[in-house]
C-alpha cells in the first residue's frame, strides 16, 4: 500500500451559488492529490508523458459527504492499494479543518502507449519504485 | 421512466493537454442535461431554489469509454427511472457525432429544505409532473 | 466589420457564492463566440489547428457591467473590426435576457505557425473569406 | 504600495489541447495571489463577506507574454499601489520557474455593501491595516 497526502485551499471560483464547492471540482482536487503521490515516488507523470506514456482517467466516483467551503484548507488523503498492472486506481479521502471526512472516491486510470494509442504496462521504473511498498 | 436529450458543443477551454475533454468536465455536461429535463417537466431548478428548495450532489460515477474533441457536438441523454423520494438519480449515456457511446454515469442528488438544511421530499409539483411517466 | 451572435445558457457550475457568474468564466464565453464567428466565414478553428494554425489569446480585457446569473440565456455579439494581420482582435458585447448589456470585452489573438511555433499571416482561405466584409 | 507572492503549481485540468495553460484560467491565479494579500493584512476576504462586504470584479486585463506549462511552479507577485477608495487595483507580475515574466494583468474590484447590494468605502480595518504601506 501507497499513501500519501496534500492540501489545497478552495478558491473561489470552486464555488458555486449553493454556497460550497461545486462537485464537479473534485475531479481537480483528486488530480493533484495523485500527480503529488507519483512525484514522490520519483516518476513525476510530467516525465512520464515525455517518455511516451499518457493515463487517462477510465472510471471515476465521488460520494460527497459533507459540504467544503470557501478559503478551507482541505486535506487530500490518497492511497494505492494494488501494484498496477495495465490500471491504476487511487483511491481518496478527503478531510475539513477539523478533520471530517467530507468526501470519499477513487479513479481508475489506465496507461496508455502515446505511439500506439493503445494499453500498456507502466514503466518499468514506476513499477521499480512501488515494489517496495507491496512486499 | 423519463428521458430526454441535449447537445452540447465541446470548448476549448474543456480539452487539456492530452487532446481531448478533461474528464472532470463531464460532470458540468450531467449537470446542463438534467437541468434541462427538469425544465422540461415544468419545473426550472432555478424555480425550486427560489422555493426554498436545493439538490446538492451526493454521488456521482462515471466510466470513460471513448475521448471527447473539441468542437464535437456531444448528445447527452439522461434517464430518470425512479420516482424520486428524498433522493433522485439521473443516469446519462453520452454520444459523439457518428452515433459512438463514450461515456456512461450517473448522479444522486438530495432534496435539501433551505430553511433547515436538512433532507426533504421533493416538492409536490414535481412530484405531480413526473407521475404520468411512471404509471 | 463582421458581426454575429451566439447565445449561451449559464450553468450552475459556472456561478460562485456571490450567487452570479464568476467573472473568470466570461474569457469562455467570449472563446465560444470567436469560435462560432470564424465558423460561419467557412473556416472552423479545429480545421485551421489541423492546417497547422494555432491562435493562442494575447490579451484579454473585460469591464463586467452587470452580473450573469444562473440559467439566463445570454447573447454574446462579437465584432471583428479590422482585417487580420499577425493578430486578430474579436470585440465582444453581452445582453441578458432583457437585453441590458452586462459585458464588454476583447481579446486579440495572434496567428502561430505550429511547425516554428512563431507568428504568421492568417490562412490565405481566411483573409479571402473576410475581404468581402471590409471593401 | 503593498506588495506580496504566492505559488501555484499548474493543474492538468488547466492546460488545454494547445498544450499551455488556457487563457481563461488566469483569473484564478490572480483571485488566490488577491486572497492571500489580503489574508497577510489580517483580514481574510472570508471574514470581509462574513462581516457584508463583497468585491466583485468590475475589470480584468491580461498581457499573456509566454506560456505556462502542466506541473511549473509559478510564481505571483502581486501589488496594490493606492489606498482603495470605493475600488481596489490590485496589479500581477507572474513568472515562470526559471523566472521569466509569463503573464501581466490587473483587476479592479469594487466594494459592496451587502445589504444595499450598492458600491461602499471599505472596511475600516482594512484602511487602517494599509495605511502603514502608504505614508
Amino acid at each position: 500500500m501507497i499513501s500519501g497526502e496534500i492540501k489545497t485551499r478552495i478558491r473561489y471560483s470552486e464555488t458555486d451559488q449553493m454556497g460550497y464547492v461545486y462537485h464537479g471540482n473534485y475531479a481537480q482536487f483528486y488530480e493533484i492529490a495523485r500527480t503529488e503521490l507519483i512525484r514522490r515516488l520519483g516518476f513525476p507523470y510530467k516525465v512520464m508523458e515525455k517518455q511516451g506514456f499518457f493515463m487517462p482517467v477510465l472510471e471515476l466516483h465521488s460520494r460527497f459527504i459533507k459540504p467544503a467551503h470557501y478559503d478551507e484548507l482541505i486535506t487530500i488523503k490518497t492511497t494505492v492499494r494494488e501494484m498496477p498492472t495495465v490500471r491504476m486506481t487511487f483511491n481518496y479521502n478527503l478531510f475539513n479543518e477539523t478533520g471530517e471526512l467530507i468526501n470519499q472516491g477513487h479513479a481508475t486510470l489506465v496507461f496508455l502507449d502515446g505511439k500506439t494509442n493503445r494499453p500498456c504496462r507502466p514503466p518499468a521504473a514506476l513499477v521499480e519504485a512501488m515494489k517496495p511498498y507491496f512486499s
